[in-house]
């Protein structure tokens, strides 16, 4: 059966964004470091439609999400800020997301949102904004992903709001070697705590993946 | 040269205790959890006497820790609660510790507290309790460590005082597959953050064995 993931970096003290978020620093002060690993792995280049990159074990983690065949985002992470698509005046409903006429994700993804608004189709990519709350949109990136799983793509309040509800099945943390101090803490707020069990370790220099089935 | 270390059993979101800490449960709700993969190795049976336990890879894992030639510990964890030895009043200066009359450490145990008080010997372990501050405590330490490494015994705050002061050279953290939602965070209100490099990864289908250089 499909399940629902979600895959998130983060720091050693459980960040995945630093303090003091801003148009020009998404991720927060040293955020940026939190996904150095992935950044130089050859399947995040590919999906960035670059042959270039390290082919290594990092990589085939990457490569690991290409399986996932819908994504639920979070506002924030389409569109940052307070506002309906952040307190910034330029993110009104022309804004695009932060990635350009072809957005890396190749499947349909579905952004929590209050504000409703027509869907948006950039290279292969749509972004549904749905407003009728999170498991109607877990209905629709069910529907969406054709029998592949549904990745929570974050940010951490979206993951929160699955994790709280018990609606994930399983979920990987990359944990970088880097402390950030203050941020967005990724477990936090849990309407519900998760009973774990440990499915896999994989370690390389620069991060470690752990991934945990939600019993 | 001798190393400055600390060795903790951590959830995944963070804690060292769970909320609610009182005399009956010391790492209160839930607390005891991040520590039941160490209870049954081998190793920390032999370190209570005992010739039982499982000689698993947890199991080394805990063996390494006798190769520290001192401990501090901070008030907290050889008292508990918030008077001299804890708030409540049977914690007086005849407070022995948790450990009866055979503690576990068999090595010199330094006390961080503000409350002087003559050193006490139980078994093969002596408490000195330290008034003058982390660094004087970790002087003693080193001394009375006879080359070998010091460890920070905990709780968060002792350690804490030390990563942020720059004073650690090396550490293990032991990630068990629980989340507490509330109760002690280990890397919290840290003075300065450290520069890390991840050293080693052990897995075992109990925990993950994380250990990290200060740079």
């Amino acid at each position: 059966m499909s399940k629902t993931i979600f895959d998130i970096s983060v720091s050693l003290d459980g960040y995945v964004a630093g303090p003091n978020q801003s148009r020009e620093e998404g991720l927060g002060e040293g955020g940026e470091e939190l996904h150095q690993w992935a950044f130089k792995t050859a399947a995040f280049h590919e999906m960035h439609g670059r042959s270039s990159g390290e082919p290594n074990r990092d990589s085939e983690i990457v490569a690991e999400l290409e399986s996932t065949g819908a994504e639920i985002m979070g506002r924030g992470k389409f569109g940052g800020g307070s506002g309906p698509w952040g307190s910034d005046p330029s993110f009104g409903d022309d804004w695009q997301g932060w990635w350009g006429e072809d957005p890396p994700f190749h499947k349909p993804v579905f952004v929590l949102t209050h504000h409703e608004r027509e869907p948006l189709t950039l290279g292969d990519t749509t972004f549904t904004f749905v407003t009728a709350g999170i498991e109607s949109a877990l209905e629709q990136a069910r529907e969406g992903a054709g029998g592949e799983d549904v990745l929570i793509g974050g940010g951490a309040k979206a993951i929160q709001q699955y994790l709280g509800a018990g609606l994930i099945d399983e979920f990987q943390v990359h944990v970088a070697p880097v402390m950030l101090g203050d941020g967005e803490r990724l477990f936090d707020n849990l309407e519900r705590l998760p009973d774990l069990e440990l499915l896999r370790v994989v370690e390389s220099p620069a991060v470690t993946h752990l991934k945990y089935r939600v019993k």
